[in-house]
């Protein structure tokens, strides 16, 4: 059954006739923000602090209207609401609920905080001098603790944190993740490093190039993804890669140059255009509304990492882009695809969480739940964290830092106060090769289409299972409907086995 | 005297503390402008124009939101306001005014009417066929005048057009102003083309160069003006050059490189610089506040007029920009300062207004200013005007054209509704002159200091009498202020005699 107009009900259209405006301050603000990453002259910082500022007060003010509210809770009462209105109401009230949590004193203490904190952090880790971060750490996670309050959760603290960036995500769900992953997956890493097979380093890390080169790959290989660039999108520099959308005809990656080793300018091109393809994909019917967009981080990431590593790192992407690395990067002549893909592929451990290789990805992701955890559930103190930290690296991944530069104060994450943030980072990495085994059920010759630039399937499916939906159903029943299971480690682990051992 | 504090009444106070949404929803209206032309992928309007559009309706909301009203009439009936408050009061009166004007659906009538007429200029251009837009221009010359009845005016309905873009602006100023003009510089227009003397073109319009190159002598030019790239602004590639702001301390210019005639190119990117410096100029404590920012159009184009015709075509600038041309432009090692000098300044009537010389320029205004006149006092239908255009054009510039795209259809303006606009550009570029004439009494070696790059005094002379009052007084004021008169055309006469006879 085709539904040519999605939005049918009278309350509902009064709704979305309503919910333009908030579209429209939401369009300003990614404007505003993408420009600031990626354009913005230095000193431009304090009035466009003080435009975003005011235009978020305006949504939020918008957003809790009493007659808006009113309106989205008679629409919540309403008897044959379809799937499309029913997502209405279910996002918009999940908006209003978490909108509405928060008294602005405590709006205003955090964000205050959180601007001390985050220069206290810059100059803390400049310094390796953990202690002037601390005091503003524990503040933080004080702040992280009141705020879960007035979320409200069931049983505990962290999952009202942890279901702000991922919906109806639990502390349970997590755990229950996280102990299969390092049951099954420490010992697979041990082997891995203990066989020396796979390799720890690779001279390609060493090759310089020039900007120039490397921009011309990126859009080459961009445009064998079918990438629309200029009609409905553009790929600009940043110091930290993003994706940003301006509504469906307008999304937007960046990427950066370090001038060596291309592989990461390349990788975190294919996963920013994972991001972007899920937004380009959104049913045109949805545009202005609710539902438009992705739902959750962990599905974004989901996407992200299915290209970057279940396409990105394969051998037959290697294969497809060697005649164009040919053209761009003349050093390449003494190398096969096959030292490419290796290249891609190294596994080593290290200190930074983003300089991870796939296998040891996850388990920087699962030291920093740990202590989020006992930080927010448990109430341990800052003082005691780096020592916590250093501990499970070294029980982890073996290495133990040497300063808190290459420890602890790595992220910036916790001094912005995004605690329950992380978890979403293994939620994607781990459906992505969920994502990447139920594709090949379907699609055996998938490495033949990687290999030949036949990417159109690839995106059909993807688009028919995950992105055509938006935000229709939270993330959690979205898995189930498409795929008949929520996030399942055991497709990761069997994907790294397959692919290193 | 020095007011540390601007803005000491507390009903000012307050109206500023409110203001500053509706400032915001404005930088968020330039920043999506700004992208639009510089950046956006073509399909991203469909979604931009609606965000617009919310903004436009959410800005006109809060500014006559009753609170928000009453709280300006209260302001306006105060003793002992200082002037920079009694500046906030115009300014918010003036937009009330104005904004409180035009019923809704008028508005709505007017912008379906001016995105139809552009569709159909766009069309007839293209296919110079008049009678595809007549109709659309008689409609818009229809709704203007209805515009101008519900804005009110004393003697013309042009005049509450004039007004709208260049506060206190009559009929019968630009009539005075043209007809001096008119009769004191046509014969200055016809001896220059007898005697034969200025050339009227140059081998020079017709060297090549490479985009890279002409970019490098931009930045350059601008860098010795001290343009505060990266820190306060940003130069930008856009079909029609433009300058935006979106504060005090993030100002943007665009140019553009056609790859030929590289005068074109320099002289837009240094017009473009005048309008910028007007902007960044601005006294820092008007931030955020109604009185921030040019006060007019025709100020505004005075600015920029003043760098690109008394800077920019000075024998002193040829000297100056004379090295960088020969590091990026191998070709003008053929070529002296004096012939560069020669080629910016070329003398030759031509059909085309954003082509045209110093000396012409006026006189395509003049025709302009003529037609829209009667069309609105007199009301003088479409299907007239193509003979006036060629007549008058003619008569002046003693020339006729031969096709629309070349005569009636070749400006934008009339199809986007703006009637009214045209006069700005020549008082702009009179006063230009004028303000040239007192600083060069000022400052005798102001040539020098134009061959030496010494920008500073001649960028601190600007602020002092100009720039650094923002939007306080009217125009007229800030010229009776600061320079004693108002616009007078014998400066500008003068200039061109100067310079040509």
């Amino acid at each position: 059954m085709v539904i040519q107009m999605v939005f049918e009900n009278e309350v509902i259209k009064e709704i979305i006739e309503k919910y333009r405006r908030i579209w429209a301050i939401g369009h300003a603000q990614s404007v505003l923000g993408w420009d600031m990453e990626v354009n913005m002259p230095k000193e431009g910082i304090t009035e466009r602090s003080v435009a975003q500022g005011e235009l978020s007060v305006m949504q939020q003010e918008t957003l809790l209207a009493p007659k808006f509210v009113e309106l989205v809770n008679k629409a919540d009462g309403l008897e044959g609401l379809n799937e499309y209105e029913k997502g209405v109401v279910r996002v918009l009230k999940r908006e209003i609920r978490i909108s509405s949590s928060f008294p602005p004193e405590f709006l205003r203490e955090l964000s205050e905080t959180t601007s001390k904190a985050t220069a206290a952090w810059t100059e803390a880790k400049e310094k390796n001098d953990y202690d002037k971060f601390a005091p503003w750490l524990d503040k933080i996670m004080e702040l992280a603790k009141k705020g879960a309050d007035y979320l409200g959760y069931e049983k505990y603290p962290y999952d009202a944190l942890l279901d702000l960036f991922e919906e109806g995500l639990t502390t349970d769900e997590v755990n229950a993740m996280f102990e299969k992953l390092e049951k099954e997956l420490k010992p697979v890493l041990d082997r891995i490093l203990e066989e020396g097979k796979v390799p720890r380093e690779h001279p390609l890390e060493k090759l310089e190039y020039k900007r120039e080169n490397m921009e011309k790959v990126n859009k080459e290989i961009l445009k064998l993804f079918g990438f629309p660039l200029g009609k409905r999108s553009r790929i600009d520099i940043s110091p930290h890669p993003f994706t940003t959308e301006f509504g469906i005809k307008d999304v937007r990656i960046t990427t950066r140059y370090e001038g060596i080793d291309f592989r990461r300018t390349i990788l975190s091109t294919v996963h920013e255009f994972g991001h972007a393809l899920y937004e380009l994909q959104q049913d045109e019917r949805f545009m202005f509304s609710p539902i438009r967009g992705g739902v959750s981080l962990g599905i974004h990431e989901s996407q992200s990492r299915f290209w970057e590593n279940i396409i990105g790192r394969s051998v037959e992407f290697a294969e497809l882009i060697y005649p164009i690395l040919q053209e761009n990067l003349p050093e390449i002549k003494d190398y096969t695809p096959r030292d490419i893909y290796n290249y891609f592929n190294i596994v080593r451990p290290d200190f930074i969480r983003t300089e991870a290789d796939v296998v040891t990805y996850n388990f920087h992701i699962l030291l920093r739940f740990k202590l989020e955890k006992i930080m927010i559930n448990e109430g341990i103190k800052a003082k005691d964290l780096p020592e916590l930290w250093n501990d499970e690296m070294e029980k982890l991944l073996g290495i133990r830092p040497k300063s808190y530069a290459d420890g602890i104060l790595q992220d910036i994450h916790w001094a912005h106060g995004t605690i329950g943030y992380f978890p979403t980072y293994s939620i994607g990495t781990l459906l992505s090769a969920q994502i990447g085994e139920y594709m090949m059920k379907d699609m055996p010759d998938f490495g033949d289409k990687v290999r030949n630039a036949e990417f159109e399937p690839i995106k059909e499916w993807l688009r028919e299972r995950v992105h055509k939906y938006g935000s229709i159903y939270p993330p959690k029943e979205l898995l189930q409907r498409s795929f008949g299971e929520g996030v399942n480690p055991e497709y990761f682990i069997r994907y790294v086995k397959a692919k290193y051992l």
